[in-house]
Protein backbone atom coordinates (compact mmCIF):
# COMPACT_ATOMS: atom_id res chain seq x y z
CA UNK A 1 0.00 0.00 0.00
CA UNK A 2 1.33 3.33 -1.14
CA UNK A 3 2.27 5.75 1.92
CA UNK A 4 0.20 9.04 2.91
CA UNK A 5 1.86 12.18 4.12
CA UNK A 6 0.18 14.58 6.51
CA UNK A 7 0.25 18.34 6.71
CA UNK A 8 -1.25 21.03 9.20
CA UNK A 9 -1.38 23.88 8.14
CA UNK A 10 -1.66 25.63 11.31
CA UNK A 11 -2.75 29.05 10.81
CA UNK A 12 -3.94 32.27 13.84
CA UNK A 13 -7.59 31.83 12.07
CA UNK A 14 -7.71 27.93 10.27
CA UNK A 15 -6.50 25.17 10.51
CA UNK A 16 -6.33 23.30 6.87
CA UNK A 17 -5.31 19.30 7.12
CA UNK A 18 -4.75 17.37 4.38
CA UNK A 19 -3.39 13.86 3.34
CA UNK A 20 -1.22 13.86 0.20
CA UNK A 21 0.53 10.76 -1.76
CA UNK A 22 4.29 10.57 -2.70
CA UNK A 23 3.64 12.46 -5.84
CA UNK A 24 2.24 15.27 -2.91
CA UNK A 25 -1.00 15.49 -4.86
CA UNK A 26 -4.09 16.32 -2.24
CA UNK A 27 -5.68 13.26 -1.25
CA UNK A 28 -8.27 14.46 1.01
CA UNK A 29 -8.47 17.69 2.80
CA UNK A 30 -10.26 19.40 5.55
CA UNK A 31 -10.51 23.06 7.27
CA UNK A 32 -12.00 24.25 10.53
CA UNK A 33 -11.18 27.64 12.39
CA UNK A 34 -8.70 27.96 15.31
CA UNK A 35 -10.80 27.98 18.31
CA UNK A 36 -9.12 27.23 21.57
CA UNK A 37 -5.85 24.97 21.55
CA UNK A 38 -7.12 21.23 22.25
CA UNK A 39 -11.11 20.87 20.62
CA UNK A 40 -8.94 22.49 17.67
CA UNK A 41 -6.25 19.81 17.59
CA UNK A 42 -8.32 17.45 18.48
CA UNK A 43 -10.31 17.94 15.16
CA UNK A 44 -6.99 17.28 13.20
CA UNK A 45 -6.06 14.01 15.15
CA UNK A 46 -9.32 13.01 14.23
CA UNK A 47 -8.54 13.57 10.69
CA UNK A 48 -5.54 11.68 10.69
CA UNK A 49 -6.95 8.83 12.37
CA UNK A 50 -9.03 8.19 9.42
CA UNK A 51 -6.06 6.80 7.60
CA UNK A 52 -4.60 4.58 9.78
CA UNK A 53 -0.83 2.79 9.12
CA UNK A 54 -1.08 4.37 5.59
CA UNK A 55 -0.34 8.22 7.19
CA UNK A 56 3.51 7.44 7.38
CA UNK A 57 4.30 10.71 9.33
CA UNK A 58 2.68 14.68 9.77
CA UNK A 59 4.52 17.44 9.04
CA UNK A 60 3.14 20.76 10.78
CA UNK A 61 3.29 24.25 9.99
CA UNK A 62 2.20 26.56 12.42
CA UNK A 63 1.83 30.39 13.27
CA UNK A 64 3.67 31.69 15.69
CA UNK A 65 6.41 32.27 17.49
CA UNK A 66 7.11 28.14 17.95
CA UNK A 67 9.90 26.84 19.41
CA UNK A 68 11.27 24.15 16.78
CA UNK A 69 14.93 23.20 18.61
CA UNK A 70 14.46 19.49 19.49
CA UNK A 71 16.97 19.86 21.52
CA UNK A 72 14.86 22.68 23.83
CA UNK A 73 12.75 22.32 26.85
CA UNK A 74 9.82 23.61 25.42
CA UNK A 75 10.61 22.16 22.13
CA UNK A 76 7.02 21.66 20.02
CA UNK A 77 5.49 24.64 22.04
CA UNK A 78 3.98 27.95 20.50
CA UNK A 79 5.23 30.57 22.59
CA UNK A 80 4.33 34.36 22.96
CA UNK A 81 1.65 34.34 20.54
CA UNK A 82 -1.34 37.11 21.75
CA UNK A 83 -3.79 34.68 20.70
CA UNK A 84 -5.94 33.77 23.73
CA UNK A 85 -5.44 30.35 24.97
CA UNK A 86 -2.52 29.29 22.52
CA UNK A 87 0.96 31.39 24.11
CA UNK A 88 3.21 28.54 25.99
CA UNK A 89 0.66 25.24 24.38
CA UNK A 90 2.29 21.77 23.60
CA UNK A 91 0.86 21.65 20.25
CA UNK A 92 3.51 18.82 19.60
CA UNK A 93 2.93 17.26 22.80
CA UNK A 94 -1.18 16.98 22.33
CA UNK A 95 -0.71 15.60 18.55
CA UNK A 96 2.25 12.81 19.46
CA UNK A 97 -0.44 11.84 22.58
CA UNK A 98 -2.65 10.69 20.42
CA UNK A 99 -0.47 9.94 16.84
CA UNK A 100 2.82 7.94 17.05
CA UNK A 101 4.19 9.24 14.19
CA UNK A 102 7.60 11.10 13.12
CA UNK A 103 6.53 14.99 12.98
CA UNK A 104 8.17 17.69 11.47
CA UNK A 105 7.55 21.04 13.04
CA UNK A 106 7.91 24.42 11.29
CA UNK A 107 6.24 27.81 10.55
CA UNK A 108 3.99 28.26 8.38
CA UNK A 109 5.70 30.39 5.98
CA UNK A 110 8.36 28.17 6.04
CA UNK A 111 6.25 25.53 4.65
CA UNK A 112 4.89 27.53 2.31
CA UNK A 113 8.46 28.64 1.14
CA UNK A 114 9.39 24.82 1.17
CA UNK A 115 6.07 24.17 -1.22
CA UNK A 116 7.17 26.97 -3.76
CA UNK A 117 10.50 26.00 -4.16
CA UNK A 118 9.48 22.22 -5.18
CA UNK A 119 7.71 23.86 -8.25
CA UNK A 120 11.57 25.56 -8.73
CA UNK A 121 14.57 23.53 -8.01
CA UNK A 122 16.69 25.32 -10.47
CA UNK A 123 16.09 28.16 -7.29
CA UNK A 124 18.75 27.99 -4.67
CA UNK A 125 17.87 31.13 -2.39
CA UNK A 126 13.57 32.09 -2.33
CA UNK A 127 11.73 34.05 1.02
CA UNK A 128 7.85 33.71 1.08
CA UNK A 129 6.13 36.62 2.63
CA UNK A 130 2.79 36.05 3.62
CA UNK A 131 0.72 39.61 4.11
CA UNK A 132 -2.86 38.83 5.58
CA UNK A 133 -3.94 39.39 8.96
CA UNK A 134 -0.46 39.05 10.39
CA UNK A 135 2.97 39.08 8.56
CA UNK A 136 5.39 36.48 8.36
CA UNK A 137 8.26 35.49 6.03
CA UNK A 138 10.30 32.12 5.59
CA UNK A 139 13.19 31.88 3.35
CA UNK A 140 15.60 28.89 2.10
CA UNK A 141 19.05 28.94 0.87
CA UNK A 142 20.58 25.85 -0.70
CA UNK A 143 17.69 23.59 0.62
CA UNK A 144 17.86 24.53 3.95
CA UNK A 145 15.70 27.31 6.22
CA UNK A 146 17.33 30.46 6.91
CA UNK A 147 17.59 30.83 11.30
CA UNK A 148 20.13 30.28 13.86
CA UNK A 149 18.98 29.78 17.56
CA UNK A 150 14.97 29.58 16.21
CA UNK A 151 13.03 30.40 13.09
CA UNK A 152 12.37 33.58 11.20
CA UNK A 153 9.96 36.53 12.17
CA UNK A 154 10.88 38.73 9.95
CA UNK A 155 7.05 40.05 10.01
CA UNK A 156 8.38 42.28 12.86
CA UNK A 157 10.97 44.24 11.26
CA UNK A 158 10.78 47.77 11.72
CA UNK A 159 10.09 50.22 8.76
CA UNK A 160 10.69 53.79 7.67
CA UNK A 161 7.40 55.80 8.20
CA UNK A 162 5.78 56.74 5.43
CA UNK A 163 5.31 60.48 5.10
CA UNK A 164 1.54 60.87 4.94
CA UNK A 165 1.16 57.84 7.65
CA UNK A 166 3.32 59.59 10.57
CA UNK A 167 0.02 59.96 12.92
CA UNK A 168 -0.78 56.30 12.95
CA UNK A 169 0.85 54.52 15.56
CA UNK A 170 0.39 50.94 14.45
CA UNK A 171 -1.59 47.78 15.82
CA UNK A 172 0.89 45.28 16.99
CA UNK A 173 0.87 44.59 20.29
CA UNK A 174 4.49 44.24 21.09
CA UNK A 175 6.26 46.71 18.79
CA UNK A 176 3.24 49.21 17.27
CA UNK A 177 4.46 50.58 14.28
CA UNK A 178 6.90 47.30 12.97
CA UNK A 179 6.28 46.43 9.47
CA UNK A 180 3.05 43.76 10.96
CA UNK A 181 2.04 46.90 13.01
CA UNK A 182 1.57 49.59 9.78
CA UNK A 183 1.06 46.61 6.47
CA UNK A 184 -0.85 43.56 7.87
CA UNK A 185 -4.72 43.58 7.14
CA UNK A 186 -5.41 44.58 10.24
CA UNK A 187 -4.06 48.07 9.86
CA UNK A 188 -6.02 49.30 7.12
CA UNK A 189 -8.97 49.42 8.79
CA UNK A 190 -7.56 50.80 11.71
CA UNK A 191 -6.74 53.85 9.67
CA UNK A 192 -9.43 54.28 7.77
CA UNK A 193 -12.28 52.57 9.86
CA UNK A 194 -13.52 50.70 6.60
CA UNK A 195 -12.49 46.66 6.60
CA UNK A 196 -9.83 46.44 3.55
CA UNK A 197 -11.84 44.45 1.05
CA UNK A 198 -14.09 47.65 0.88
CA UNK A 199 -11.31 50.63 0.47
CA UNK A 200 -11.64 51.78 -2.98
CA UNK A 201 -8.59 51.16 -5.57
CA UNK A 202 -7.99 55.09 -5.43
CA UNK A 203 -7.29 55.43 -1.58
CA UNK A 204 -4.05 56.44 -0.79
CA UNK A 205 -3.08 53.82 1.80
CA UNK A 206 -2.78 50.80 -0.66
CA UNK A 207 0.18 53.09 -2.01
CA UNK A 208 1.53 53.12 2.05
CA UNK A 209 0.90 49.66 2.61
CA UNK A 210 2.51 49.23 -0.45
CA UNK A 211 5.77 51.14 0.50
CA UNK A 212 6.23 49.05 3.59
CA UNK A 213 6.02 45.89 2.17
CA UNK A 214 8.29 47.16 -0.89
CA UNK A 215 11.09 47.93 2.03
CA UNK A 216 10.10 44.54 3.71
CA UNK A 217 10.97 43.27 -0.15
CA UNK A 218 14.17 45.57 -0.12
CA UNK A 219 15.58 44.50 3.63
CA UNK A 220 15.09 40.43 2.91
CA UNK A 221 16.87 41.25 -0.59
CA UNK A 222 19.74 43.32 1.31
CA UNK A 223 20.11 40.93 3.88
CA UNK A 224 19.32 37.43 1.97
CA UNK A 225 20.10 38.78 -1.92
CA UNK A 226 17.28 35.56 -2.66
CA UNK A 227 16.78 34.76 -6.09
CA UNK A 228 12.62 35.33 -5.52
CA UNK A 229 10.62 37.03 -3.36
CA UNK A 230 6.73 35.62 -3.08
CA UNK A 231 4.16 37.13 -1.62
CA UNK A 232 0.94 35.15 -0.55
CA UNK A 233 -1.68 36.10 1.92
CA UNK A 234 -4.44 37.88 1.55
CA UNK A 235 -3.95 41.31 0.98
CA UNK A 236 -1.10 40.34 -1.81
CA UNK A 237 -3.88 38.40 -3.76
CA UNK A 238 -5.37 41.32 -4.92
CA UNK A 239 -3.56 41.72 -8.44
CA UNK A 240 -3.10 46.16 -7.93
CA UNK A 241 -0.96 45.26 -4.53
CA UNK A 242 1.88 43.41 -6.24
CA UNK A 243 2.45 46.45 -8.88
CA UNK A 244 2.00 49.04 -6.38
CA UNK A 245 4.46 46.90 -4.07
CA UNK A 246 7.37 46.40 -7.60
CA UNK A 247 7.36 50.44 -8.41
CA UNK A 248 8.10 50.88 -4.78
CA UNK A 249 10.46 48.44 -4.71
CA UNK A 250 12.47 49.98 -7.76
CA UNK A 251 12.29 53.44 -6.63
CA UNK A 252 13.84 52.12 -2.70
CA UNK A 253 16.65 50.29 -4.22
CA UNK A 254 17.30 52.86 -6.57
CA UNK A 255 19.59 49.99 -8.56
CA UNK A 256 22.06 49.36 -5.67
CA UNK A 257 22.55 46.24 -6.22
CA UNK A 258 21.20 44.04 -8.93
CA UNK A 259 17.63 42.06 -8.86
CA UNK A 260 16.32 39.84 -11.38
CA UNK A 261 13.46 41.19 -13.43
CA UNK A 262 11.10 42.52 -10.86
CA UNK A 263 8.16 40.33 -12.46
CA UNK A 264 10.07 37.82 -11.74
CA UNK A 265 11.19 38.52 -8.59
CA UNK A 266 8.71 40.07 -6.72
CA UNK A 267 6.01 37.59 -7.65
CA UNK A 268 2.81 35.74 -6.25
CA UNK A 269 2.98 32.02 -5.48
CA UNK A 270 3.37 29.12 -8.23
CA UNK A 271 0.91 26.94 -6.44
CA UNK A 272 -2.45 27.38 -6.64
CA UNK A 273 -5.54 27.49 -4.08
CA UNK A 274 -2.83 28.70 -1.18
CA UNK A 275 -1.69 25.16 -0.83
CA UNK A 276 2.45 26.45 -1.05
CA UNK A 277 2.36 25.26 2.50
CA UNK A 278 0.18 21.58 2.40
CA UNK A 279 2.43 20.63 -0.36
CA UNK A 280 5.73 21.97 1.39
CA UNK A 281 4.71 19.92 4.91
CA UNK A 282 4.16 16.96 2.60
CA UNK A 283 7.74 17.30 0.96
CA UNK A 284 9.04 17.59 5.17
CA UNK A 285 6.54 14.82 5.99
CA UNK A 286 8.50 12.95 3.91
CA UNK A 287 12.13 13.84 4.63
CA UNK A 288 11.79 13.80 8.45
CA UNK A 289 9.78 9.95 7.67
CA UNK A 290 12.95 8.93 5.55
CA UNK A 291 15.56 10.11 8.08
CA UNK B 1 58.35 24.69 3.88
CA UNK B 2 55.13 25.66 5.37
CA UNK B 3 52.98 27.20 4.13
CA UNK B 4 51.70 30.68 3.98
CA UNK B 5 48.27 32.38 3.57
CA UNK B 6 47.30 35.81 2.19
CA UNK B 7 45.06 38.10 3.45
CA UNK B 8 44.17 41.30 2.19
CA UNK B 9 41.17 43.49 3.80
CA UNK B 10 40.51 45.92 0.83
CA UNK B 11 38.55 48.58 2.93
CA UNK B 12 37.12 51.79 1.46
CA UNK B 13 40.00 54.23 3.31
CA UNK B 14 42.62 51.53 3.68
CA UNK B 15 43.84 47.99 2.23
CA UNK B 16 45.61 45.85 4.90
CA UNK B 17 47.75 43.00 3.50
CA UNK B 18 48.97 40.18 5.62
CA UNK B 19 50.79 37.12 5.98
CA UNK B 20 49.94 34.09 8.13
CA UNK B 21 50.71 30.57 9.10
CA UNK B 22 48.93 27.37 9.43
CA UNK B 23 48.04 28.60 13.06
CA UNK B 24 46.26 31.57 11.43
CA UNK B 25 48.95 33.87 12.99
CA UNK B 26 49.72 37.16 10.99
CA UNK B 27 53.53 36.81 10.19
CA UNK B 28 53.68 40.37 8.56
CA UNK B 29 51.45 42.29 7.70
CA UNK B 30 51.45 46.24 5.97
CA UNK B 31 49.20 48.76 5.46
CA UNK B 32 48.31 51.54 3.22
CA UNK B 33 45.73 54.12 1.69
CA UNK B 34 43.08 53.14 -0.39
CA UNK B 35 44.19 55.13 -3.64
CA UNK B 36 43.51 54.77 -7.54
CA UNK B 37 42.72 50.94 -8.31
CA UNK B 38 45.63 50.44 -9.87
CA UNK B 39 48.71 52.10 -7.38
CA UNK B 40 46.53 50.53 -4.78
CA UNK B 41 46.55 47.14 -5.74
CA UNK B 42 49.94 46.68 -7.26
CA UNK B 43 51.29 47.70 -3.81
CA UNK B 44 49.37 44.74 -2.73
CA UNK B 45 51.05 42.52 -5.34
CA UNK B 46 54.56 43.69 -4.53
CA UNK B 47 53.41 43.00 -0.80
CA UNK B 48 52.87 39.36 -1.48
CA UNK B 49 55.23 38.89 -4.11
CA UNK B 50 58.18 39.05 -1.49
CA UNK B 51 57.26 35.42 -0.10
CA UNK B 52 57.48 33.58 -2.88
CA UNK B 53 56.30 29.76 -3.74
CA UNK B 54 55.46 30.06 0.24
CA UNK B 55 52.74 31.89 -0.29
CA UNK B 56 49.91 29.65 -1.62
CA UNK B 57 46.45 31.02 -1.79
CA UNK B 58 44.76 34.54 -1.10
CA UNK B 59 41.79 35.35 0.12
CA UNK B 60 40.39 38.89 -0.14
CA UNK B 61 37.56 40.60 1.72
CA UNK B 62 36.35 43.60 0.08
CA UNK B 63 34.10 46.89 0.15
CA UNK B 64 31.50 46.47 -2.17
CA UNK B 65 29.06 46.05 -3.72
CA UNK B 66 31.12 43.16 -5.03
CA UNK B 67 30.47 40.46 -7.56
CA UNK B 68 31.53 37.15 -5.68
CA UNK B 69 29.36 34.65 -8.26
CA UNK B 70 32.28 33.07 -10.30
CA UNK B 71 30.16 31.94 -12.88
CA UNK B 72 29.16 35.33 -13.68
CA UNK B 73 31.00 37.51 -16.42
CA UNK B 74 31.86 40.32 -13.84
CA UNK B 75 33.37 37.78 -11.56
CA UNK B 76 35.61 39.42 -9.07
CA UNK B 77 34.87 43.22 -10.13
CA UNK B 78 34.03 46.02 -7.60
CA UNK B 79 30.63 47.06 -8.86
CA UNK B 80 28.19 50.09 -8.07
CA UNK B 81 30.30 51.64 -5.70
CA UNK B 82 30.19 55.54 -5.34
CA UNK B 83 34.32 55.35 -4.42
CA UNK B 84 36.09 57.42 -7.36
CA UNK B 85 37.58 55.04 -10.50
CA UNK B 86 36.61 51.56 -8.44
CA UNK B 87 33.16 51.42 -9.69
CA UNK B 88 33.57 48.14 -12.17
CA UNK B 89 36.99 47.96 -11.71
CA UNK B 90 38.54 44.09 -12.18
CA UNK B 91 40.51 43.48 -8.52
CA UNK B 92 40.73 39.59 -8.74
CA UNK B 93 41.53 40.24 -12.54
CA UNK B 94 44.44 42.71 -12.01
CA UNK B 95 45.55 40.31 -8.83
CA UNK B 96 44.97 36.81 -10.78
CA UNK B 97 47.59 38.85 -13.62
CA UNK B 98 50.08 39.14 -11.04
CA UNK B 99 49.97 36.14 -8.78
CA UNK B 100 48.87 33.12 -10.04
CA UNK B 101 47.50 31.82 -6.84
CA UNK B 102 43.80 30.06 -6.00
CA UNK B 103 41.87 33.31 -4.58
CA UNK B 104 38.61 33.72 -2.52
CA UNK B 105 36.88 36.51 -2.99
CA UNK B 106 34.36 37.72 -0.66
CA UNK B 107 32.95 41.17 1.54
CA UNK B 108 35.79 42.06 4.15
CA UNK B 109 32.60 41.97 6.66
CA UNK B 110 32.33 38.06 5.54
CA UNK B 111 35.36 37.97 6.26
CA UNK B 112 35.71 39.43 9.54
CA UNK B 113 32.67 36.84 10.42
CA UNK B 114 34.39 33.88 9.44
CA UNK B 115 37.60 35.13 11.55
CA UNK B 116 35.26 36.31 14.51
CA UNK B 117 33.67 32.14 14.33
CA UNK B 118 36.91 30.68 14.01
CA UNK B 119 37.20 31.94 17.55
CA UNK B 120 33.83 30.00 19.07
CA UNK B 121 33.81 27.23 17.30
CA UNK B 122 30.23 26.22 19.19
CA UNK B 123 28.37 29.23 17.42
CA UNK B 124 26.43 27.85 14.45
CA UNK B 125 25.29 31.10 13.45
CA UNK B 126 26.66 35.03 13.84
CA UNK B 127 26.47 37.59 12.16
CA UNK B 128 29.36 40.72 12.18
CA UNK B 129 28.11 44.37 11.09
CA UNK B 130 30.57 47.38 10.91
CA UNK B 131 29.57 50.51 11.55
CA UNK B 132 32.32 53.24 10.29
CA UNK B 133 32.83 54.72 7.30
CA UNK B 134 30.18 53.03 6.00
CA UNK B 135 27.84 49.93 7.33
CA UNK B 136 27.82 46.55 6.14
CA UNK B 137 27.12 43.19 7.28
CA UNK B 138 27.92 39.69 7.24
CA UNK B 139 26.56 36.08 8.33
CA UNK B 140 27.46 32.89 9.07
CA UNK B 141 24.73 30.11 9.18
CA UNK B 142 26.58 26.62 9.34
CA UNK B 143 29.68 27.88 8.31
CA UNK B 144 28.17 28.70 5.38
CA UNK B 145 28.06 32.82 4.16
CA UNK B 146 24.04 34.09 4.18
CA UNK B 147 23.65 35.34 0.51
CA UNK B 148 21.82 33.68 -2.38
CA UNK B 149 22.67 35.77 -5.93
CA UNK B 150 25.35 37.35 -4.27
CA UNK B 151 26.47 38.53 -0.82
CA UNK B 152 24.50 40.74 1.45
CA UNK B 153 24.22 44.22 1.65
CA UNK B 154 22.23 45.25 5.13
CA UNK B 155 23.90 48.35 5.80
CA UNK B 156 21.51 49.68 3.29
CA UNK B 157 18.25 48.22 4.62
CA UNK B 158 15.53 51.19 5.91
CA UNK B 159 15.00 51.90 9.60
CA UNK B 160 12.01 53.40 11.66
CA UNK B 161 13.37 57.58 12.30
CA UNK B 162 13.53 58.41 15.35
CA UNK B 163 11.51 61.26 16.68
CA UNK B 164 14.01 63.77 17.03
CA UNK B 165 16.13 63.47 14.12
CA UNK B 166 13.09 63.57 11.04
CA UNK B 167 14.16 66.83 10.00
CA UNK B 168 18.15 65.26 8.96
CA UNK B 169 17.78 63.86 4.90
CA UNK B 170 20.72 61.16 5.75
CA UNK B 171 23.85 60.88 3.69
CA UNK B 172 23.84 57.69 1.39
CA UNK B 173 23.83 58.68 -2.06
CA UNK B 174 21.52 55.82 -3.08
CA UNK B 175 18.72 55.83 0.03
CA UNK B 176 19.46 59.07 1.88
CA UNK B 177 18.28 57.83 5.42
CA UNK B 178 18.98 53.85 4.58
CA UNK B 179 20.95 52.64 8.07
CA UNK B 180 24.01 54.08 6.45
CA UNK B 181 22.86 57.07 5.56
CA UNK B 182 21.54 57.63 9.31
CA UNK B 183 23.72 56.12 11.51
CA UNK B 184 27.28 55.70 9.82
CA UNK B 185 30.24 57.61 10.95
CA UNK B 186 29.77 60.90 8.39
CA UNK B 187 25.76 60.92 9.90
CA UNK B 188 27.09 62.63 13.13
CA UNK B 189 29.26 65.23 11.11
CA UNK B 190 26.57 66.20 9.15
CA UNK B 191 24.22 66.67 11.65
CA UNK B 192 26.25 68.34 14.11
CA UNK B 193 29.12 69.88 12.30
CA UNK B 194 31.20 68.48 14.63
CA UNK B 195 33.61 65.13 13.91
CA UNK B 196 31.92 62.01 15.32
CA UNK B 197 35.34 61.84 17.93
CA UNK B 198 34.68 65.53 19.08
CA UNK B 199 30.93 64.79 19.94
CA UNK B 200 30.51 64.74 23.79
CA UNK B 201 28.95 62.14 25.16
CA UNK B 202 26.39 63.81 26.87
CA UNK B 203 24.83 64.63 22.91
CA UNK B 204 21.39 63.57 21.92
CA UNK B 205 23.25 62.13 18.65
CA UNK B 206 24.62 59.64 20.22
CA UNK B 207 21.22 58.03 21.63
CA UNK B 208 19.68 58.69 18.08
CA UNK B 209 22.29 56.41 16.19
CA UNK B 210 22.57 53.93 18.62
CA UNK B 211 18.60 53.94 18.34
CA UNK B 212 19.20 52.84 14.07
CA UNK B 213 22.10 50.12 15.17
CA UNK B 214 19.56 48.53 17.65
CA UNK B 215 16.84 48.64 14.66
CA UNK B 216 19.70 46.79 12.46
CA UNK B 217 19.98 44.25 15.31
CA UNK B 218 16.66 43.97 15.66
CA UNK B 219 15.97 43.08 12.26
CA UNK B 220 18.38 40.71 11.81
CA UNK B 221 17.37 39.11 14.71
CA UNK B 222 13.90 38.61 13.57
CA UNK B 223 15.41 37.72 9.89
CA UNK B 224 18.42 35.77 10.81
CA UNK B 225 18.14 34.53 14.63
CA UNK B 226 21.57 34.18 15.27
CA UNK B 227 23.01 33.25 18.49
CA UNK B 228 25.35 36.04 18.04
CA UNK B 229 25.95 39.62 16.96
CA UNK B 230 29.22 40.97 16.54
CA UNK B 231 29.52 44.78 16.05
CA UNK B 232 33.24 46.04 14.56
CA UNK B 233 34.20 49.43 13.26
CA UNK B 234 35.15 52.99 14.56
CA UNK B 235 31.94 53.88 16.23
CA UNK B 236 31.20 50.58 17.86
CA UNK B 237 34.90 50.64 19.14
CA UNK B 238 33.83 53.51 21.69
CA UNK B 239 32.23 51.73 25.00
CA UNK B 240 29.34 53.55 25.90
CA UNK B 241 27.98 53.15 22.42
CA UNK B 242 27.60 49.18 23.50
CA UNK B 243 25.33 49.99 26.40
CA UNK B 244 23.11 52.36 24.62
CA UNK B 245 22.74 49.99 21.72
CA UNK B 246 21.79 47.11 23.68
CA UNK B 247 18.82 49.20 26.28
CA UNK B 248 17.66 50.26 22.76
CA UNK B 249 17.62 47.16 20.85
CA UNK B 250 15.97 44.82 24.77
CA UNK B 251 13.24 48.13 23.71
CA UNK B 252 12.59 47.54 20.64
CA UNK B 253 12.31 43.90 20.27
CA UNK B 254 10.10 44.00 23.45
CA UNK B 255 10.60 40.26 24.26
CA UNK B 256 8.72 39.26 21.29
CA UNK B 257 11.03 36.39 20.55
CA UNK B 258 14.38 35.02 22.95
CA UNK B 259 17.35 35.74 22.47
CA UNK B 260 21.12 35.54 24.97
CA UNK B 261 22.12 37.22 27.57
CA UNK B 262 22.24 40.99 25.91
CA UNK B 263 25.51 41.02 27.06
CA UNK B 264 26.87 37.93 25.16
CA UNK B 265 24.14 38.41 22.34
CA UNK B 266 25.37 41.96 21.44
CA UNK B 267 29.29 41.96 21.46
CA UNK B 268 32.54 43.72 19.98
CA UNK B 269 34.95 41.65 17.86
CA UNK B 270 36.81 38.78 19.85
CA UNK B 271 39.99 39.38 17.72
CA UNK B 272 42.08 42.34 18.77
CA UNK B 273 43.45 44.50 16.85
CA UNK B 274 40.80 44.76 13.97
CA UNK B 275 42.45 41.70 12.80
CA UNK B 276 39.03 39.76 12.55
CA UNK B 277 38.82 40.09 8.54
CA UNK B 278 42.77 39.13 8.48
CA UNK B 279 42.60 35.96 10.28
CA UNK B 280 39.07 34.83 8.38
CA UNK B 281 40.89 35.54 5.35
CA UNK B 282 43.92 33.21 6.01
CA UNK B 283 41.14 30.50 7.19
CA UNK B 284 39.64 31.08 3.77
CA UNK B 285 42.68 30.96 1.93
CA UNK B 286 43.53 27.49 3.72
CA UNK B 287 39.61 26.76 2.42
CA UNK B 288 40.42 27.86 -1.45
CA UNK B 289 43.82 26.14 -1.42
CA UNK B 290 42.61 22.64 -0.12
CA UNK B 291 39.75 22.75 -2.27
Amino acid sequence: MSKLFGSIEAGGTKFVCAVGNEAFMILESTTFPTEEPVKTLQQAVDFFKQFGSSLVSIAIGSFGPIDIDEASETYGLVTTTPKPHWANFDLIGFLKAQLDLPMYFTTDVNSSAYGEQLLEPSLKSLVYFTIGTGIGAGAIQDGEFIGGISHAEMGHMFVKRHPDDLDFAGVCPYHGDCLEGVAAGPSLEARTGIRGENIELESNVWDIQAYYIAQAAVSTTLTLRPEKIIFGGGVMAQEHMMARVRKQFAELLNDYVTVPELTDYLQVPSIANNASATVGNFALAKRVYEK
